[in-house]
């Protein structure tokens, strides 16, 4: 492990659910550095800003976020670790503000309305839309609007020195983001209590019995499936990008196998990495 | 046909990209119901007060709309029809305004961050979020605010008597949803000119060769795939639930014959619908 600080950029302002990952898998020992778009956080890596970035690549509401499966294929940095965050939203204010004195509550509009049933048993408060969630919490904490809160993680809370006047307010619990880890620094990986996992994407032509014989090479070596998903390429009617998870390392001789195998079979093909299986 | 107008619920302000999915798909003959959530559309469908909802499933950028694929398993309305919207923003202000009178430009968070582009040649513009793209066209209309404009549908524009000050300002044109149409009467559903697609949710236990095998029926019966999705079940480790669209209509000997196989490999099982194929 190196003494200095890991650097990961992440997209999003300081206390993003983005930087929560960050915490949950590095500890305290990363650096967080945050950047607008998630372009950018590839690239800081690729120009060495970073050691490596945090990618979220799935909602359990929201489904798979293409644009960074397109910027995983673009950018040839490995996924080296992965790990899940449950999206709780806390209704904070600054400090000396309680909960009765709250008239405006700030948020990024899709935080709001995962907030529904919390707005419906306060009516006379206010929803008010901001770019972020927690740059609502910063933006409440500075400027003090008359009766502001703001809705976000607790890390944002704890970050612009706000306090909780409500913790998960969020009418749905179930909801979870998946993130990677992209580095070329594989010491970034935590322990692999739970086996690997291997994510490759791939396109294939002309779909029927195409993705059954793709398929057929990890079924006959009985290699867990984790996550399939196809994505229509616009512009190339009968081409399709998979995205595929499943169980094992890629140096293990029988997912070499499979990958030989699937390559065989697919147009592009990319493996995006190897890298140890988070708890869920 | 009938001759009373169809009534469909969808999601948003009038002018919604929802809205331009109802007139793409039935013309001017449908009267379109607006409602704050989700849910609230199939309601309204199944309480009768709409004939139809137009659904949003999927889009090119964001992935699969888990939530209302939700709605398809619990509400018994089958999908009758499917188009797909180009996702097209525009500037847009009241009468009177001109492009360089333009200060402050209003809309949902998502959108102006998929116009970007436009923002960095114009610095001088600001970007203030709103809830809702339509809904900030309609706000810039009725209130005027100085310099104020919005970014939305060129329906928005027409429904609430603005200008199109610049066309297509949004970043990616790749930029897509697809929605579906349920409904009780099937008589809503286009001339099937491409052929017709079913889609079916299934969940399957421990996925390996499972999957491999409930694809086989289709497979061997040379049924071509055009969407495939799992999304894992939490607080079920081991079971996932499957999205599957395939070419080909339930009524014919080899979807159905299919449709049993799948069946027995499955636990929860159901079709969603067979209907008309859209133009991509």
């Amino acid at each position: 492990m190196p003494r200095k600080p890991i650097r990961v950029s992440f997209q999003g302002e300081l206390g993003a659910f983005s930087h929560m990952a960050i915490r949950q898998l590095l500890g305290p020992r990363a650096e967080a550095l945050p950047f607008p778009q998630f372009e950018k956080i590839f690239r800081a890596v690729t120009e060495g800003e970073a050691d490596a970035a945090m990618v979220p690549v799935e909602n359990t509401l929201h489904g798979s976020v293409h644009e960074n499966y397109d910027h995983l294929v673009r950018f040839p940095i490995p996924i080296v670790a992965e790990t899940s965050v449950r999206i709780v939203h806390n209704l904070i204010a600054p400090p000396g503000v309680r909960f009765r004195d709250v008239k405006r509550v700030f948020s990024h509009p899709v935080a709001l309305n995962q907030c529904l049933d919390f707005f419906a048993a306060n009516p006379a408060i206010e929803k008010c839309v901001y770019y972020d969630t927690a740059g609502s919490v910063k933006m409440v904490a500075t400027e003090k609007p008359p009766g502001g809160a703001a809705i976000a993680s607790a890390l944002a809370a704890e970050l612009y020195g706000c306090r909780i006047l409500r913790k998960s307010i969020e009418d749905d619990r179930e909801n979870f983001t998946r993130f990677v880890l992209v580095s070329a620094n594989a010491g970034l990986a935590p322990p692999a209590t739970r086996g690997y996992k291997t994510s490759v994407v791939f396109t294939l032509r002309n779909m029927p019995g195409s993705l059954f014989r793709a398929l057929s090479g990890l079924a006959i070596r009985d290699i867990n499936l984790d996550k399939i998903e196809s994505r229509p390429l616009r512009g190339k009617p009968w081409e399709y990008l998979f995205y595929l998870d499943f169980l094992g390392h890629a140096s293990e001789e029988r997912v070499r196998n499979a990958l030989r195998h699937l390559e065989e079979f697919a147009d592009m093909f990319r493996v995006l990495g190897s890298y140890p299986r988070a708890h869920r």
